[in-house]
């Protein structure tokens, strides 16, 4: 037999009701039958009733029951924002549970902090789902550089502003008619002017540098260009010149220490592997003085993708369910970010008078 | 002051060279700030002397004097091959003991019986360098699909032919054209046969596919085909196709529990991020139920991307110093490979009688 830990889903939206059903199936038995431990589910905060789903007797109303029940060992956090998400993590983390989450918008916030009161109480507060979906970016950054430099990290991290630019490129369709593509494919929220203003883009790159370089990078520092301006003309002027348009993240680490961040359409050469990543896919780029250049491609969003990213965290807890793995990274509380574009950036000038920065090289 | 941990490295050729270098540099010192602990050099097996090294001190030749100092806590096995690789891993481990190694020869013929080992001494064997160079591919395939399902795991795995298969495409050369350029910059050895014939790529893609479907896959039981047939006809053909052609190791998990699994030339549509994949770089695609299509690239093998590979994994046994945390898959000691083409596989015939399989999508 082995030992069961129990996990409490807070948030039973789209993300919180996929970890709940991959708690729940049966078979999932890969974590019992390699360390002797498995997670189950332990109970699932909403204030919304859900009579029909097959865990509906662990539905609880109020956090601090959940909280008082000493046998839930994990807390998977999918509410989003930074109001309850922020209140439920600090006092899960300050009671020695360990807390998973897919909320960028609490790590980009308030990650510093959380990082330390976990290590402070020798848990884990882990994020991959935060960025990148079902890809495997959070924990190859933490872990697999750890002998090495990043100088350079940066994304295509959204994947309805990705979809837009390629429907665009591709079938020569105006953005409103690629967006109103994605809506109806369920790519786009009913208002996406925080995909398309570059916002949820501002959040990823934040976490991303964050993480790269150890100390904790706040989104309101970053400059934040979004892609609603661009026309087919700029398109079609980006191809003369070999390049498509990429809405990017990016950081780099400039030698006095400051990082050079910005969120902002980039001119990225067809022979550069961003190019490859199409329609809602994402993809981080990774520049490390040893391991050289990486890129992790996959589906940046989507229900399966997100929990099945939040569900490895959770076997991640069950497996350091006494030890203090996750990472941690420095909390100036200032701006280390630098103003104005680097030294040497390459710029392209459109004929409607706007510019647009080279992806370097 | 943080707990030195000592790591013997076995072997002092290109890899091991890289790794005793990254362990005596000064300012190592992430994971001492992290977690209290540091590796450093305590040893290094050769039977060639390096007196100009800065370590010379800590040469030694004989393996028995190196295990008998119980100071040393992680082996680094560089050697290579089957034999004193073999034995010395085996004894190591034994000893209870961490090893790490890019070995892929040991991983695919002895990897289940040395993981077997690994966790019945409560130590850890790691592997990340032995496919894909500084990429993180087995960390990746290990932990963060633990609640998915992989259902097929392809990769561009080897350099060299990668090299050499780009430079025909791209800049029209003939494949001897193309190879000697490939041994010019040292991307090829002075026999490049293990590459052109697909060895190389096999062993890695046996190793990928044991990872991936928990089950020892031996080398000899995978069919392996190279690309030394290959002419500018083939490649105009496949383009005419609208396709690309890349010596790939390709697996995937049969309903009845077999493995489709293959070393070959496959006809890649040039809308496939493998396309993207030109030169020396590698890529490793992974597909899996519920994280959908992932693909992680870099650069496959050189020096520094290994040996901060090898670094990785002896942070992680310094992160794990007594824990089992490395992967552990069964050993049927048996042909669990599928005979023949799977069904549904499609074929382009070329105009020489030659068959092609296009990569399933």
């Amino acid at each position: 037999m082995s030992e069961r830990v129990r996990v409490a889903v807070l948030g039973h939206g789209v993300v919180g009701r996929g970890v709940a059903e991959l708690l729940t199936r049966p078979q999932n038995g890969v974590a019992a039958a390699k360390f002797g431990r498995e997670p189950e589910l332990g109970a699932v905060l909403d204030i919304r009733d859900f009579p029909d789903a097959p865990y509906s007797r662990l539905f609880a109303r109020s956090f601090d029951d959940i909280l008082a029940d000493e046998s839930i060992a994990v807390f998977a956090e999918t509410i989003g924002g930074v109001r309850a998400a922020y209140d439920y993590t600090k006092r899960a983390l300050a009671a020695g549970r360990h807390v998973v989450t897919s909320n960028k918008e609490l790590v980009s916030t308030h990650g510093a902090s959380l990082l330390r009161l976990a290590r402070e109480r020798n848990v884990n507060y882990m994020f991959e789902a935060s960025v990148g979906g079902g890809i495997p970016v959070i924990r190859p950054l933490a872990r697999s550089f750890a002998a090495d430099r990043i100088t350079a990290v940066s994304g295509i991290l959204n994947g309805t502003t990705n979809f837009v630019l390629t429907k665009m490129a591709e079938d020569g369709r105006s953005m409103l008619a690629a967006l109103d593509e994605a809506r109806e494919r369920g790519y786009a929220e009913a208002d996406p002017s925080d995909d398309m203003e570059g916002k949820d883009t501002c959040r990823k790159i934040a976490i991303l540098a964050s993480l790269a370089f150890g100390r904790h990078i706040y989104p309101k520092y970053i400059p934040t260009f979004g892609i609603s301006y661009i026309t087919a003309a700029h398109i079609a002027q980006a191809a003369a010149l070999g390049c498509a348009i990429k809405l990017l993240g990016r950081a780099g680490l400039r030698e006095d220490g400051l990082t050079d961040i910005i969120t902002a359409p980039f001119l990225v050469p067809f022979s550069h592997p961003f190019c490859a990543v199409r329609d809602v896919y994402n993809a981080v780029f990774i520049t490390a003085d040893r391991a050289g250049d990486v890129m992790l491609y996959g589906r940046g969003a989507g229900r399966e993708p997100t929990a099945s990213a939040v569900l490895a965290d959770i076997y991640d807890c069950v497996r350091h369910i006494a030890q203090s793995v996750s990472v941690l990274w420095e909390d100036t509380k200032a701006d280390i970010t630098a103003a104005g574009a680097p030294d040497g950036a390459r710029y392209a000038e459109f004929p409607d008078g706007s510019k647009m920065r080279y992806l370097p090289t």
